[in-house]
């Protein structure tokens, strides 16, 4: 390995597996603690890759979801694992934001969802999606 | 020519046969994989040029496309396509906007469509125009 | 004359004879392509000057046209020559922007009109004044 | 006169004598107060006019003034007239620039001066002149 | 004084008299040329300054005034000093925003009216402000 | 202590005491002057600090709070030291926004609030929640 | 007085005596406790105000200061009431920024100091200054 | 023509013959008139297009010039064509500035020149070149 | 405890023990791989928090360092852990920069190093700091 | 596969075949035109990704690659095909910056470069690692 690691104390134990295709599994939750009031939670990322399906290039992207919790909270660090878990998928940026959507309804069943992706340009062409859920 | 470009080895082969007039057909289309649920897609070109039909000279602007598709989506690299080939067309930014619109509305059947073009000043006057379609 | 332009040959022959007083005549129109169709079109103006009726000072501001075309559309280059025609006249930006309303819904009168002005801070006061017109 | 500001008690008494031409006796200065240190004074209008000389049409810009003062400082409000009275001036930018210098250069006799002018876009091309003057 | 300013002669004759304590009686107004058309004016001077109650120092913030005018418009100029006389008043913020609607009410009996007030952070809090008027 | 502060005169007798858990008794409020006019008051602090229930790190946010006051407002500095108290306190975002409403409906009564946390990135990830309370 | 703040607990006991005329007095410092290294500290003020000299009205401004400490640091909360006491002075921009440098020069006798002003703008000049000292 | 200009009188009679190759003879100059000060001039254009060598696609940037005069200066409009002829020019951006240094050079024999292209990213790739001449 | 982490499988494990005073001994080190290459590397971090020695409130800030590399790099999730360690220690802003220099140079031992502090404005003065080491 | 591009005509022929470790090999050069004059190109990329030696997770950044042209010109899609390579790579930010030096170097052996990396922020620390070469 070209960076020699060995002598760092702090951090050397807790290296992740990475994981090598799209992985819904990787999605927690916690008990909403206000389950009676009606309010959004809003979680954004700004460092989504996956693969253009025609070209085997990388496309580059924002996530913005948002939603109004029922019993459950999506975890968001265990969001940050599932979203990583697109790298090496050769996507439509249209199935893409759709599919989070889907995964994420299911991971905290929420009264209601909604997923937008901002996509870097590709030919000068930016590509946004935005799609929406509602118990 | 000016540049040599006879000893690139990775790119030389796909060069593209350049449209000389506006031509829809370029235009290309998939399948929506997620057919029953309403949601937007918006795609934004900051490199459309068309010539001024008075004057005879360059003008420049961006193109932003919002639609809900139905059966299909519009592919963004025929886009592409499509938007350069209005480079050597004579026209007024209104006209412009509404036949991208009827073009595309063509092309992909979709449930609602919103295109608006925003023109680099002339003159000091800065043009946009907004124009809507719905199935 | 303080500049010398006598040699040079592209521009030299199209001077433009300045308007002294505001000319609602300067402004053109042409026909409006799609009138079926019910769409926006936006005008920019960020070098619009007039003088104080109280101190005689210039004022400068941004005009901002937005309009539903019914037969016919403004023409852009024709508007500049208008808003131009402002430069001498002692006015309040409330009358400014009702005028301007005023002329343009006899010039190409549209479905529905807006104006907006927004004009420089004096004495650390910014105003702008919107006005609107329907058919 | 289309606005009425007979009843305004406040502010109707000093309508000021609008300059017909360039009229460097606008400029007034006054006692430096501190001549032994060096400093450096920096003066902005982003409100400079006048016209094109080869289309009759106005221009517009942003005026930046640099200079360590000597014994005299430039008036702020002088300097305000003394720029509106380029307003019905045709000239180039070039000579725009060098011209404020020279007569600043006269009215307080600095031991430093910059004169920069920025304008806005013609035809899509902007430009800024700057020059330089030392005692 | 320690700045001498006898030899300036452009200025020097309107000197004002500064207000000592708020004064509703500054504000001034001038007719409404279109009394049938509803627009809308806004009016924002970020130049606002008064002392905090409690511990005696200066605050500051922005003012934004927006109305619909009926019979009478209010001059901008007037409305700068009646904003100067609020300089030595100890205030919370909360009432001054309802002071100044109260007070510019009374001067132009508008249709509809908005004042916000936008102040600077003190120990780290930004305070805004928004109250409503309508006839 | 590292710096010696003994001679500075202006301010060494106010010393805080600093308060060590979620401290809701800080929070003072004032009599709203206008109880009769619907009206809204915004706060914001780009100074809150929490820590992770999860790593014990610390987290970072901006509280905006928006509220129309009924017979009482809450005064800005007290709040101020009502934010510090959750300094050292292992939290959700979810529960600290829902807990931060629920303490300022108890100090001041409001006829309608709504609370915002918008906080910093955590491995990519922000997060902002929003809450509403309506009488 | 028209808010009442007599039922606050927290803030009421240390309102600060209003400086009524500029104050250098109120500048302090504390001891460098790196006076062999040669550092920069820079002070930033945007709530700067004063009186212009020959209109009686309120000018706006930032005071920026740079100085590399000797034996004493400038105490920053000192700095704010010495910068509060030219709210009632009536004196030119050039002579405020030379005056600041002088005062600080003398409380704390800094290797280098740079002083600059940045004011907002008066008939829509802006003017800066910035003036040096070293020792 | 799809669209009809045949009845606008305020501009139909100057349609420009656009240029189907790079062509230097479309700059022209004009007189300096302040030959004996050492001065910057600084034009930009946002609007420069051309096409890829390799791929036939067109790329679009923004050119900086900037230059001491010296007998002569570059007239802006007529820059505007020059660059405009580079519409369908097949070639590298490292070519291009080059080129555009060697014809204004040419052009205007200035004292010194630099010329900076900014071009916008193909595949996520931007590329800025700058080139310096001096007499 | 409030929120209830007991069923999150990903992230429970690794818990941090919070320093509770400033503690170098948490820097680490990595080698660097190119020694005889003179380079940069800038680190920020704008999560920084103190007390203030004056009133025991917090203060926020931004630190940036950057060195030259002689053999050792420093690990930056390291510098996180050291730089949070301020988070209840009482100190100004002068002193806290050139505490972190002297720390990071015993940590690294670099070539060359510069440590800026920005903090956020209290009684709206901002304070910034830079200090400067080489070898 | 998820999205299925078997009928898109346009784009299906060119799929990249993805390097799987870092590959310098696909660095690409073409003939300076212009040898005699020195110049200097600047590439940049906002889409570079790595993984982190110590976690395996995703590091993000921008590379900014300047230099001064000898004989050859680095391609700019080669360029992108070389980043690409190290989307699996497992190294620390310094050790990237000064490959991606070493590797340019070697591609078109350039009179002089530099290379920047600006990573996105980790546990809230930014890096930025800049190297420099000459001939
Ligand atoms: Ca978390
Ligand atoms: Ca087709
Ligand atoms: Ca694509
Ligand atoms: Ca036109
Ligand atoms: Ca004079
Ligand atoms: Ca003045
Ligand atoms: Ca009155
Ligand atoms: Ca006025
Ligand atoms: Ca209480
Ligand atoms: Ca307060
Ligand atoms: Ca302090
Ligand atoms: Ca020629
Ligand atoms: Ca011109
Ligand atoms: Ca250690
Ligand atoms: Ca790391
Ligand atoms: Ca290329």
């Amino acid at each position: 390995m070209f960076d020699d690691v060995s002598d760092l104390k702090l951090l050397g134990k807790s290296k992740t597996e990475y994981p090598s295709k799209v992985s819904p599994d990787l999605l927690e939750s916690f008990p909403n603690r206000f389950p009676n009031r009606d309010y959004w939670v809003t979680l954004i990322s700004d460092e989504f890759t996956s693969l253009c399906p025609m070209t085997g290039q990388p496309d580059y992207g924002t996530i913005v979801i948002k939603y109004r919790p029922d019993k459950r909270c999506i975890e968001s660090k265990s969001l940050k694992f599932y979203l990583f878990s697109y790298r090496q998928e050769p996507t439509f940026m249209e199935t893409v934001v759709n599919r989070i959507l889907d995964d994420l309804v299911n991971a905290c069943s929420p009264k209601e969802m909604i997923v937008v992706g901002k996509f870097k340009p590709r030919g000068g062409v930016v590509i946004e999606v935005e799609a929406h859920y509602k118990k």
